[in-house]
């Protein structure tokens, strides 16, 4: 058993169930051989006191994607996955939005020609509904499923996105039909919207406001009512980006009587809180995203839900907007309210130096518990397993090699996104990836990206792990 | 202490509280003394072997109220307030109802004038508001609401009655600002529709498809939504007509909470289930109601609640609908879907008796339980306490006198509403209200009305007891 | 209607359910009348401003009780009944403790000497059972329930009263036979003992380790397994001097499950923490009973309880042990070890004027479930009623006037018990028992004792109102 | 990479979290090499169509443990492993008893010895402490768990077994010291005791009294009470054979308030009733066992829980006693009374097979929880990780080969344990294990033993899983 493209040798490999002192052998893009000792490589990497984890996936970002309100966001398709190669990712799943009005068949083309020629890394695309037409539902729902393209997201709050119940209703049972695996962004509009008023008349314009007009309540409610549709049109549903203890109550409520409800966290919710968007002056701007960070009691709610297994998955949510630019709609400008800045902040290339470090390093998951969060239960989930997600004979060589002694104190000047800043400014961790490799080739090293763009291929994604395979 | 135009002798006197063998004393419509013995009653009525209860209060009923498809509603306040007090009732609180577009002060002002004049006992009325403008909050509500009309109810469901979710929210506001009581009809329109679609599209149009296209799951996810409303806005809730388990579960959580989260429960959900709608032809349209009954473990549920004092009140939604008319909207000629068929059912008249024998003579609930939720906490909830809802010097000298042991086998032929049927029909009972007395005159006499269209006045209630009196 | 013996003019009269302006007639010791007016009595009081309420009972207060370690009790039945009068109650239930090896029988005889011809206020008794023998369960039991001792007391924690689980159950069985009201005093005696060594090798003596050694775990464990025996024998459980949040979460859990659960707390669980033990001297023993008082949040979750009526009853558990003496055993003295520090407060005044100031004044409960909670569930619970705990024709006419603006600063120096100290010291409160009258006959006024001793009888009581009457 | 001693080519092989097509290589009783394609294998098995599953471990077995009845447990370290191995199993952990008043030491040392040259597959042992002296706990239990004896077992149940809550403290305490494992037989023994005294009064005393007198009330309470004393003194805790719903709802309970609980269920909480035990002659003390099985509703509980990952592993709790014989206690003899019957059922062999074609094969559970469940959960939870539990590079050639399409009706003449019965006699499965491998040699192969006593090893065990690194 010679003849290996790579071979990586004396690494700890560590899949999400299992770890392992072994070499793993490499051709032609694909993971062929793990055994006591490989040789025959025609090119090696020693990684001698390194972990051997499958490269990341990233199962929520958003990159190139049009908003309703005219803010530019920071990342495309090139940038966005360079930073998450840099921050040990192989793969990413971007959001394809059908624009209210737009043909949800051409919303997902043209999301594919954003994308062509771009990624440093594999992508795949999930699709955003806002407007489910008779047509989106039976005519373009079919073929966009069928062309790998397997979940589609919904939104119970923002203008022009979110659905009213009628459409929540009908959409889930689109995907029933078609085997597509349902993502909710839970909170309710009509609240946050009359919140919001009562805010403002009372002066209250300043970032800080974006996180007292959408409380933990206005989040549990829309998880229950979608949850309740879920119920009612016997359909798995997945929550995404969970904030808190009261939402977290209703995951597990739901799962307990047996209902297939799942649902991810974020590193938001883990290590910021409220009191960082409460500044004088813009720079709380820079932690605005929807649902808002809570506080510390909800920061170990996330904890306690991670380590005990109520979330299948990690993500970013990255969504990253300029802080301070020239031109175009950005963070520091929507200084009349709150309600002007941009929503959502970067975080693909930190999201798993966060958890590595935060998690595993300070004892509360386990390393394949990480490994399982960070990529294979994406890739379970999203229905790209077992071609990504692991460490297995015949998957792809997406793989990240971490030190997992490496203390990085994060900053702006080390990431590799479009972004002008970074929530994490200062952060210091232990455990950083040294080396990433995606389809058998290094894309990027010691934090730079070694790929480039066009690399990267679209994945066309078969059923997600949580859909009943009978009824 | 002499002097009484009415003395009742030798009765068994019972508050929410307290059982005790006296003497009541009336004078000019006032209770005005309890004791060991009394004389001098220009008027007496021995009450040996009967429980003296206050006249029962029922808070939920709908009379002479227009129907946005056009039924007719079988009672107006005449044959309705005959009948409550024929069941041992000596007021009843009606709906007003403001139809969409129409004036919320006018529509208010139209009901006063059906109920004028025509009332055999006191009546009180709560505002329905459908159509929450600028100029229904804030210049009518007030005005509502200084005029005695101190609670409104919204609905989530049904076609130009439900409010969206900013309306609950802005109604709520101003519930909270004019110290009002907000009611709430808890069940998801959209997903409603959506199910009635469904089961019309798989030919499921009879009368049973009524309770199946609105499963508790609706029920629950409205209840949910409106307790995360009124916790976000700060303000008590009332949830009407709760029907099982799930929704009592959301009440109970709330409650544990500190959340001020009130309910109800009526008849139809003790004693019938959805298979009473399950019938060939249309007799099953005789027990179509929202929500609908449920099955017997919810049944047990509700009685469970009732016991351990989970509701504050026990009301017969009273909403009745002739089964066969030769011209009208009726319930029996909506044979082509269950959509069609007329909401609501009679039970004013039974609403008591069912309570007493179900509960009390068959040993789930004490006595006192009976009165606190027939009549004291209704006169609580709703402002009328002290002047209504007890026996206590000072109240309004309306009585129920109960026969505890009277054999009673319900039909149709004995009762004085207006409907051509029963959903009760042969049921056994034991114990029923043989003489009641509003105001110090007796009105009904062994089931029959004895006193007149007119004589009962309207009520002009304060705020209720479950508003907080500071904040 | 003449010829009261008494007549208290104006006052407003509180009955658990009810609030009314009213005279009240007595004659012969009972309550005869409640009118408008009354006119003719021999001696009339003038209530205008205060509130007449039913004399408050303590159902769970400790005097002249021997202790398994020989220290001495404060109280015998003279002061403490004396204590009691002046603050506001009427009737206190004792305990007469069955030592082991004792005959219950007996123990019952002499603990009615102990209180006969001393007692202020009338009495009753609870039966303390710690050593459930044959002839105890079979023989005594039934003869001690006949005359009048209707509940019985068994304890999980304590050397020499602890019962083991077999024991539980036969006495729990033996309760059910003979229709008695099962208390329990909830603390896993085995785990108290192995953290107090645990406490003692790490040289943490002093009288904070009385907390440190009984967390609410092991309150919230016996309680479980109290919960657990009494749904195996089938017999409703009374849970003494609950503590906090946890223990109130099995009652609840109870509660939904259907069991006849039912619970008490006490002033020193609402108002003191542990911290109020951390104290560098032994100033800290002025705080020790069982179960310890906890900290700040299980002090709301007790208020929050009360508010939604999950307690049936709020008692003193008073059980005063003298702080310095020169003679016998004492708090102060205990310095080796908390251990050694008697258990147990006083509280048998102070109970009532703190659940009035810090209830009703500062808004948490109603004036209502004040009576409730003081009295008539006392009677009810305890078969008592309706002799005792109400305000109602027939009867006692045990009464207690309180002026609910009266201020009042609690000190060692107003009260009228016999131990050295209050650990309410300083306590500022609003509302205050102004006179109290026992059978007709004003035994307290103005805060000092105008009856003596020997007026106050035995009360034989009957059924708990918890009993099912029927199986 | 060639030189294996055996390749199993073409087969799938699963882990925990991954299933992938691929050889494996075999050296020297060890795993490794995983690849698309392996060459030079001195023997191969042709695993085309076959499952490659890591080789089942039972942690809960029962073998030539004196009973304190006397009864003669029908497998010894011989038979119970040949059971076992055609069962799928290649590792085994049996319990070592520590009778009261022997020594701890001198238990285990005897175990060894009933144990050596015994095994056809390598073995284990758990402690079970039965008598916490402070030389067992002080001197004993260190060098017990030194020598890989890693994990104690504890009762709350049974005569001359039970600890009562002292001991069950220090043993804990002991346990957290010396970095053991605490597993716990829940059951309150003086319930039962009380329990089977009333039941025996009233002549209940056939088979099915077992489990009458041994409600799941009394399996919940001890088990909440087990969680209360891990909590207090901070340490994990694995609660053994739970039964149903009441007590995962504690377990589940428990790990949301962060505890550090964890539990098993086994074959006859899922296939097996009550009913069962209900048979007019002794046929069912065939199913006696403890906890005894319950309901349909528990069947389903424990289904849902294992579904979503409550249940960290899943045994046999082997404990086979003869039903009909000659000399010596038997089951079928015991007919005086239910509690003679030894308690126990026989279960290594089929327990897997069970599992596989009710979960897997039926679609309750995934392979890879099959696998988690069946083997790599034990390996980690009882410290034999990764040596044992897996198919990774470096652990022990411990393989089981699945037909997962092999269709098998159970009965005892198929089985290779030396009791005379199965109580799963007729179960139709679907999904058998054809050959096995133990540290690279086949032991069983259809389902017949080809091994041979003396084999197997002594695995001696680090510490938990579940045990913190760090405090």
């Amino acid at each position: 058993m010679t003849g290996f493209d790579l071979i990586i040798r004396n690494g700890t490999v560590v899949t999400a169930s299992d770890t392992m002192r072994c070499d793993v052998g490499i051709r032609e893009g694909k993971i062929v051989a793990l055994a006591d000792k490989l040789e025959g490589g025609e090119r090696e990497i020693d990684a001698t006191g390194l972990l051997v984890l499958p490269g990341g996936i990233d199962s929520h970002v958003h990159l190139a994607q049009p908003t309703s309100d005219g803010s530019v966001m920071a990342d495309d398709f090139e940038s966005g996955t360079r930073s998450a190669a840099c921050g040990g990712n192989t793969t990413v799943i971007a959001f394809s939005l059908q624009e209210r009005g737009a043909s949800l068949l051409d919303s997902v083309a043209e999301h594919h020609q954003r994308a062509a020629d771009k990624c440093h890394i594999d992508y795949a695309l999930h699709a955003i509904i806002t407007d489910p037409t008779q047509q989106a539902l039976e005519h373009d729902l079919p073929k966009v499923v069928q062309e790998g393209v397997s979940s589609i997201k919904i939104f119970m709050t923002y203008e022009d996105m979110a659905l009213n119940d009628g459409e929540i209703f009908r959409v889930m049972e689109a995907a029933r039909r078609e085997g597509a695996l349902t993502m909710v962004h839970a909170e309710n509009f009509d609240a946050i919207q009359q919140m919001t008023e009562r805010l403002e008349k009372a002066g209250q314009t300043g970032p800080r406001g974006h996180a007292d007009s959408r409380p933990i309540v206005v989040e549990r409610e829309a998880t229950h009512r979608a949850i309740s549709f879920a119920e009612l049109v016997d359909v798995p549903l997945f929550v995404v980006h969970v904030s808190g203890g009261d939402v977290i109550e209703q995951i597990e409520w739901a799962k307990r009587r047996g209902l297939p409800i799942y649902a991810e966290t974020c590193p938001q919710y883990l290590t910021l809180t409220a009191d960082d968007l409460d500044n004088a002056n813009m720079e709380g701007s820079k932690y605005v995203c929807s649902p808002p960070p809570r506080d510390e009691a909800n920061q170990k709610a996330c904890w306690d839900a991670l380590a005990r297994d109520v979330f299948s998955t990690f993500t970013s949510d990255h969504c990253p907007f300029i802080y301070e630019s020239e031109t175009g709609k950005q963070k520091a400008g929507a200084d009349t309210s709150f309600k002007y800045v941009p929503n959502g902040i970067p975080g693909v290339e930190t999201r798993l130096p966060i958890l590595f470090s935060k998690g595993v390093s300070e004892g509360r998951i386990s390393l394949n518990q990480f490994v399982a969060l960070s990529a294979t239960n994406h890739a379970k989930v999203y229905g790209m397993y077992p071609r990504k997600g692991t460490i297995a004979i015949g998957s792809d060589a997406d793989i990240a090699l971490w030190d997992p002694e490496k203390r990085v104190t994060l900053s702006q000047s080390m990431l590799n996104h479009n972004c002008d800043y970074t929530p994490y400014e200062g952060m210091e961790l232990i455990g950083y990836p040294v080396t990433v490799i995606s389809n058998g080739e290094i894309v990027a090293d010691q934090g730079r990206p070694t790929g480039g763009p066009g690399k990267g291929r679209f994945i066309a994604r078969g059923p997600s792990s949580l859909i009943p395979t009978t009824r």
